[in-house]
């Protein structure tokens, strides 16, 4: 997607190194970040430099292929305990990232699988050089498959989307989160390049601000009209009928069709079906568990009360600033996700096309 | 109510000044501003310093009782030519206020009442020295049954109270508000004193934080145990039956018990009744608005874009600091009420009881 007009992923891999665009510094700088090894790469992942659940992944399987990239030697089995090793000091970085062992997953079976294949062709081949290659190839397919899948799910949602919509969005689930697309605000993209015309109220999505910060600069580099909106306003809107549909990222998603999301989802997803307003989640498939069958299983993460306590932004001086907003000597409870039942969500817009939020539309689309 | 374990109200009248805690500097200074006459009354209100409805018409009532005083002379005519110019700078300073022109009338028609007795029983009277003790008695009377009122509401809203009970609270209806007591958190002050054990989680109340900052602050000043929560982690509490009941106040009430309040209120009224949790409104009978037959005719204003773009707090070095906390190129929508329709109140708690969100029971309260 666009920035200051050039088209950027927010994870790529040039000339030997990992470009990440850097999310500690959004919205008020905009910085590439470098890294030059797979070290630099797992500090990265575990500062916050990225963020997102997809492209945590991709960011991780690349980081697996510059540890690959790395190995000096020809002894194969030295490499597969390098590329091991690295795996292991890559996954401990987020530790309940799923995408993060998903993308090192793919890309070690990936090394696995080519590698196998060659030996059994031509047992003399140096399979060191081709496993290096054949890890950066993974780490790219692994990253363009998050990306088509994002695609999708904009194209499957911009059918939802009617001309002139006014669309309520909470958190960040766009193209920074997911290398590029993302997937609640793909549809509301792939809408504008349709020519219709969009207007989103952005929910700021306390206490992390990633709707004020991520979602709010997304939009505002794709030139889309937006207004941000305190979580308290939301109901405000939807009661007035000033927003047409309502579209939100996952976290996880349960086989009956609960979905666990960033906390004030369920809010949001209650007031709009009280008020008669379609409310979707847009998410990829490797976003459902079909282990878990209902959202009462979804463990909620609670996070440090300081989000909720303290703001970060910048002063008149243009400088990065922590302030105290609440009443020094109270406390704070701070659930980071919750989980909203099926019944009011409206549809799941994946990449293989919009279900409904039941187990057996579930199943289904898992055979198609 | 206790401040660092001694008696305050928030308004009160001493030794021929005004003394106001001053609600700018809260919860992260405690000061008490002195106003010595009725020009810097006015400004004290313009500036903020005195918040909430109730309490801004008490600081009102004071003002105009302070113009009073301050007037040299014995012409009775001149005298109050000054005290109805004093009564029209007063009452420019809040031109939205509806109990600020109560105050303000009630003084300046109890000093008629009583002077118009007076000269009726003794026409020789010194007419402008009566009438300036009047006017400190008017205003004292005012502050009393403000005070009064809302010691009322908490001995009827305590009996809603269950023991260990868990309550949500959304925005500062509390004794700074209202001189003492409060609305909404007067049922829990009263609560506790009556030996039950109570739990606040308390709604930040984005944009201006007046939970996390003023609500909570008056808690821990009278030992109540509470959590700040994010405003969106309201309806995950409410989800999980972690609250026994909601308690909010109200800015206006109209005949049909619809009711205007803070932006945020109607989202966790929807929520409560979503989840079976009773929701009631605390106010005095001054908030109802008779000639209002529906919410639907309550108007609602809208803020500066600043309020939710910009945050307000102390850093690092103990300094106040306005820090922007959102992209900087975004805009924001704020509207600062919201309107909860009368079919999500369990009740309304009132100085003369507890009655039901609707037309004929509004009605008859009002006949008492």
């Amino acid at each position: 997607m666009k920035v200051n007009g050039k088209n950027f992923e927010s994870v790529w891999f040039k000339k030997g190194k990992l470009k990440l665009i850097d999310q500690t510094l959004l919205p008020f700088q905009f910085k590439i970040f470098e890294s030059k090894n797979s070290v630099q790469t797992a500090k990265a992942i575990n500062s916050m430099i990225v963020r997102g659940a997809p492209a945590i992944g991709a960011t991780g399987a690349f980081g697996l292929a510059q540890a690959a990239l790395e190995f000096n030697g020809k002894d194969f089995g030295k490499f597969c305990k390098h590329v091991s090793n690295a795996k292991k000091i890559l996954a401990a970085t987020r530790p309940t990232a799923k995408d993060l062992f998903t993308g090192l997953d793919f890309v070690e079976k990936s090394i696995a699988e080519i590698v196998e294949k060659e030996f059994a062709n031509n047992p003399n081949s140096e399979l060191v050089s081709f496993a290096k290659k054949a890890s950066l190839n993974a780490a790219q397919n692994y990253s363009n498959s998050i990306v088509k899948n994002c695609e999708a799910i904009g194209n499957f949602g911009n059918k939802l989307v009617p001309k002139n919509a006014k669309i309520l969005n909470h958190c960040n689930a766009g193209w920074l989160a997911t290398v590029d697309w993302g997937t609640a605000l793909s549809p509301i993209y792939k809408a504008k390049r349709s020519g219709k015309k969009v207007f989103v109220f952005v929910d700021e999505t306390r206490p992390r601000l990633q709707g004020a910060q991520l979602t709010a600069w997304e939009l505002e580099q794709e030139k889309i009209p937006h207004a941000i909106i305190a979580d308290n306003a939301a109901g405000y809107f939807l009661n007035k009928k000033e927003i047409d549909l309502c579209i939100v990222g996952a976290d996880r998603i349960a086989l009956n069709g609960d979905f666990a999301n960033k906390i004030g989802t369920y809010e949001k997803a209650v007031l709009a079906k009280e008020n008669g307003i379609p409310f979707y989640v847009a998410a990829p498939l490797t976003t459902f568990d079909l282990d878990c069958d209902s959202g009462k299983k979804i463990p909620i993460e609670e996070r440090n009360e300081e989000e909720v306590l303290i703001a970060k932004g910048i002063n008149e001086r243009g400088k990065f600033e922590k302030i105290r907003i609440a009443n020094p000597k109270s406390s704070a409870l701070n659930p980071a996700f919750d989980v909203t039942p099926a019944k009011y969500v409206s549809g799941i817009i994946t990449e293989k096309g919009i279900i409904s939020a039941r187990e057996s539309s579930v199943k289904k689309i898992f055979k198609k």
